[in-house]
């Protein structure tokens, strides 16, 4: 059966029981906003959106379970860089009508699997017939403590920059599968002083620039240290993109307590000191190869 | 200049400085993630998304500024249909390469004009490229307090259904103009026990029919008391859509009341009563025509 023969509010009427709905929410999915409980005291309201494009961040063919995976963990990924805690996602799908509603059910299952692994519900969402390809933009609710909230901006000349797991080959396979560093950053934040943190969505040459930027500093980084998958080059690591890592910084006073404590908590996942942040001087900063930048062309 | 030229971080660079920044918010757009103060105490949290998606919901060639505008303001309609108080708002932007610098910056003038009026911050956002048509998902946190909060669910038989403003023909020109009925809205739910509310974004036809299912209630509607827009007739008023008109269910002990405050107060906006609602019973229901359902084809 094809969405144009179903119909949105059949399709949501088959879609919506199956989504998660957790004590704190009033009204969830089906009505015209989700209403849900306020985060308490002491906490900031954490929101992102973010989407996925056929043809741009999945290919044609690919398995909806995936897709819905990914349209997921990208904006938890975001989650992971603030060290927030997500609670709340709405979905908006738009679709051609020719869209088989299996392939809709899968992406739900998909979406619904990744919000359950950190708890997350989806509170609701709106659907639109397209043109054009199927796009997912997943739009996350949540809190961070104001003692654990990280940003981009408060990287200091000096400090040790460090990545999580390995970088490069991402495309293959990794980039619809990927586990968001949530639990990772949540208790870097709760151990450690991190002056600033992101995730690495486009690759390093292009966010690792923009963490420096919003810090107001420079960066090095020794390529030969750059933790690799199997199989990637220096280049991939550097411009494919894709990777979900974490990339923060923090002060080298910190660095063997946190190299020893890290390897005992997630002794299966390798953390890296790729280089560090230095003072602002245009020429320092070394040229990284371009990461995948939306809209860009190559240079 | 084309977007494929400019790329993301210096259209971003170009757009962030103009959207607005409230003192609730701790970190807004340019980070992984939006942070801003927390809903203060009695108060729900409440989120919307929506899209709109160029061939279906404005056409090729319709200015930038009236698309961005829709854009907000669309799920600011669904915030009146809660008589929640919009507070944030992330913009997803799916645009093709070939896409002009200046369109999107018409859009975002748009966009951040209709947030403005309700005083609503534009807190961050994602930027993707797409091979299909553009496409704006926008999404809106905010509040409601817990006595003020209405949803679709409270109707009773016996409550009488009242409309604002006008119906029909609102596809040649206020579909990109309209200004959702928020301050209405909040009117009312501080004034009176509204049972049941929705925003007319699909036509009566559709949208009356999820009320009433949302209520388990029936519903009859005077065809001949419809407030039709001058033009239009009345199966446009129930098909139609786009209206963005508030819909809801109160009890008949305060029809008078209602009716003489809401003359005083909106003198400008009509309001009228178009039926009431029923004992759940399929054969009691009238068979509207279609409103504009999305993926549905013509019955």
């Amino acid at each position: 059966m094809k969405l144009g023969e179903l119909g949105e509010d059949r399709l949501l009427g088959q879609l919506l029981p199956n989504l998660l709905s957790g004590r704190t929410i009033a009204i969830g999915p089906g009505d015209d906003c989700a209403v849900v409980e306020r985060p308490n005291r002491g906490r900031l309201l954490v929101l992102k959106t973010d989407c996925v494009v056929e043809g741009v961040h999945f290919l044609q063919g690919r398995k909806a379970f995936n897709v819905g995976w990914k349209a997921m963990m990208r904006p938890l990924s975001d989650f992971a860089a603030t060290s927030a805690v997500p609670q709340f996602a709405l979905i908006t799908l738009m679709a051609p009508e020719q869209t088989k509603v299996a392939w809709v059910k899968q992406l739900y299952r998909g979406l619904g699997r990744a919000a359950n692994r950190f708890g997350v519900s989806i509170v609701g969402g709106e659907t639109s017939s397209t043109p054009g390809p199927i796009a997912i933009s997943t739009s996350v609710a949540g809190f961070v403590e104001k003692d654990c909230w990280v940003s981009r901006r408060g990287g200091k000349a000096g400090d040790d920059l460090f990545v999580t797991g390995r970088l490069g080959g991402a495309l293959k396979r990794k980039h619809l599968q990927f586990i968001p560093r949530i639990t990772e950053s949540r208790w870097l934040t709760k151990n450690f002083s991190i002056h600033a943190m992101m995730d690495l969505s486009d690759g390093l040459g292009a966010d690792l620039p923009r963490l420096a930027r919003a810090s107001k500093v420079g960066f090095k980084v020794q390529m030969e240290n750059l933790p690799l998958t199997r199989g990637a080059r220096i280049s991939d690591a550097i411009s494919e993109g894709e990777d979900y890592e974490l990339l923060f910084a923090i002060s080298p006073r910190d660095r063997s307590r946190l190299q020893q404590r890290w390897a005992k908590k997630f002794p299966d996942l390798p953390l890296t000191r790729i280089g560090s942040l230095s003072q602002l001087s245009t020429k320092d900063n070394q040229l990284l190869s371009r990461g995948y930048v939306h809209f860009q062309q190559p240079g």
